[in-house]
Order: structure tokens, then C-alpha cells, then sequence
């Protein structure tokens, strides 16, 4: 199995949640997850920059307009973070201290780079739409020379990372499970896709695409 | 209208979408989002940790372990930036350049502080508890003194802070609405209750509480 090699950055101080460095468990959530969290530092002032993330072997990838703060200071090699989370349900238990959540979660740790080459940017956004909407590229009209050098593309080859989840019932301290008596249990919450909206301009006989058929409700 | 005041670290540069830094809008946006993003960094490293944050006035709060990096760090004064996001749909345009993402989200800025004193730890505890889960609080029994000391609680005075959605149809360039022939429009994802799981040992006659009935499917 190989492994991202921990060092203090990621290694866990905690056990009481599951922690993985395999690569397998660490790209599943990064692949699972498309939305994204990416920290930089200028100067010693952090920033958390929420967007869309997609990986390709150890790299992660991501872009935005290329005259935005985040796409420049990543290009010029800044140290990154890059977090994916989701809330999968409010653990009730007995007590406060025992309250929790369940989630999905990784964190991986990097250098920034730019892509600046024009063939390989389409390439790269062309890999962003086969993992996030398969089929959807050959749908589409390419980019234009134009559209090209306004987008910002960058990813960050993974030094170290991992992958943390929480998952089951309340654990509660023994006593409180007779003491205590009120309910207990998981809220479950999570993503769902819903109806498609705001497609009046489709042209008459253009239809719902088979590839998308999964992301709708 | 009170508003945070922009810097160069909140100010908006482009204005395709919507920001707005009034206190309403951005309180609104950090209420309805409980998981955050907690950004700080250490030597110029970055780390992006992923928490529950409620507000209280123009402070934002989160809490952890009293043995983690994060809450040592932001307990000792560190600039942190605090991220909120929700993905709302995908915007599906006619070309990969218009494709989008609607989504809800809200960032601040300021440094962090923590909470000492044990009688104000459980006062701000119960605090995040009536903003999660009203009427939970009463329902479970208090902190011990073990466990307060145990549980690190902090908080940020928001210097200043943004909000920023996208929302609405995709906007392609004109000649593209007749050029391209595919499906076009907004697929919506979000996040949505399921059935309680995991309450096998609640006691025999204690059923779901009323206070927790917007919280499940």
C-alpha cells in the first residue's frame, strides 16, 4: 500500500477518529469531494479560498481568473493547505463533551505551480470536466485563446496529507446511558441534487443529457 | 447599515458576483453555515481546519480539543481567516469558460483569543448548543470540570469580513445561446436531512424530541 509519509504537519495527535495516509483513502475523498478549501499565507495573514478541486496521481488541480490574489500567489509557489469536508450528520449524545459530528474530511499539503502553457491548460480543464461531468466536454465549445489566458490553472503536487472521518453512533460515557434520558442518536445530513432550474434559453429539442442523469433529482 | 470595513485582504476585485459586507448579510451567511474552515499558519505553513463556528454578536467561535495545534494556535493571538461555503448547484453553460457554480459564502478576518475562565466556557458551550440545537441544551446533562478543562474554546472579534454569492442561470456569450447545441442550466445540490440512525440504545419510551424535528427527513 503506498502512503503519504506523515510528519507533524499531518501526522494525528488523536485517536478516537479514523485516520488514513494511504493513497487510496486520500485520493477517494479528494475525488469524492470536488469542493474545496485552499489556505495561503501572505505575509503571515491566512486566507481560506473555497473552490473547486480535482485531482490527477498526486497532484491536486484547481483554477480561477488569473488576475485573482489566490491563482497568483499559488503560481509564484506559496506554501498551500488543501481541506475537503463534508458534514454527513450531528451526533447526539448524552453530555456536551460527547456531542460530535460525522464527516469526511482530507487535508493536503503542498507547493503551488502554474500551468501556462495554452494546450496544456485546455488538457488539464479538459480532465476537470471528465471527473466532474463525464461527457460534458464533447458537448460544449472548446476555449478560446482568449478565455485561455484569463484562466488561471494550478495544482500542488501532494507532499504529505490525510484523510480523517468520524462515522457511527454517540459514545457516551457509561453511566450516562441510564442516567441520562433524553435522545440519543445521529441527524444524518448530506448533499442531494435536486431539480434542474434556470433552463428557459434551452433551444426546442434539447434535452436533459443522459450523462447528467445521475446529478439531478 | 453597520458594515465591516474592507481592506485589500476582503475587498472584492471583480464583480461578477455578489458581495456585500454589511453585518446583516454576513451574519446571515456564517448562521446558516455551521462547518467552517479555520485558517492559520505556523511559520508561514498553512493549515485549513475544518470545525463547527456559531456567532455571537461580531464574534465568531469555535471549539476543540484543548490539545490541538489549531486551538493552541488560535488561543495564542494567531491572524486566522474563517471560511464558510455552501455549494448551491453547477452552472452548466455552453462553453467551459461560462460553466460556474452557484454558491453561498462568507469569509472574515481577525485574530484569534480564547476562553478561560471555566463558568464562561460552559456559558458560551451552551451558546453554540441554543444556535445548533434549541432546546437541546436542557435535555443532556452539564460539563464536568474534567471535561471543560479538556475542552478549548476560542474566538474571533471579526476585523472585517465579505459575503459573496453566485446565483441564477448560466450567462453564456450571446452568439453561443444559438451556436452551441447542448442542455443548459443549473443542476442544484444541497445539503438535506435523513433519517435519524444509530439510536439503538436509546431507553424503551423515549422518543424523538420536538425540538429536533426540522432536523431530520
Amino acid at each position: 500500500m503506498t502512503s503519504y509519509q506523515p510528519t507533524k504537519r499531518s501526522k494525528a495527535k488523536r485517536v478516537h477518529d479514523r485516520v488514513a495516509y494511504d493513497h487510496e483513502a486520500v485520493h477517494e475523498v479528494f475525488d469524492a469531494l470536488p469542493m474545496c478549501h485552499v489556505g495561503y499565507a501572505i505575509d503571515g495573514q491566512p486566507y481560506v479560498t473555497p473552490t473547486i478541486q480535482w485531482r490527477q496521481g498526486t497532484r491536486l488541480y484547481w483554477h480561477g481568473s488569473a488576475a485573482s490574489r489566490m491563482i497568483k500567489t499559488v503560481s509564484a509557489g506559496a506554501a498551500v493547505c488543501v481541506t475537503v469536508s463534508q458534514l454527513n450528520g450531528f451526533v447526539m449524545a448524552r453530555s456536551p463533551f460527547h456531542h460530535s459530528v460525522n464527516y469526511t474530511s482530507a487535508m493536503a499539503f503542498g507547493h503551488g505551480a502554474a500551468i501556462t502553457d495554452a494546450a496544456e491548460k485546455e488538457e488539464t480543464l479538459r480532465h476537470m470536466f471528465e471527473h466532474l461531468f463525464p461527457g460534458r466536454w464533447d458537448d460544449v465549445r472548446g476555449n478560446t485563446a482568449k478565455e485561455l489566458k484569463a484562466t488561471g490553472v494550478v495544482f500542488m503536487e501532494i507532499e504529505e496529507a490525510s484523510a480523517k472521518t468520524r462515522g457511527g453512533p454517540p459514545i457516551d460515557d457509561e453511566e450516562d446511558y441510564d442516567g441520562v434520558d433524553c435522545w440519543n442518536g445521529v441527524l444524518t445530513v448530506g448533499p442531494a441534487y435536486g431539480a434542474p432550474v434556470n433552463v428557459e434559453r434551452n433551444k426546442p429539442g434539447i434535452g436533459f443529457p443522459d450523462y447528467l442523469k445521475h446529478m439531478r433529482s
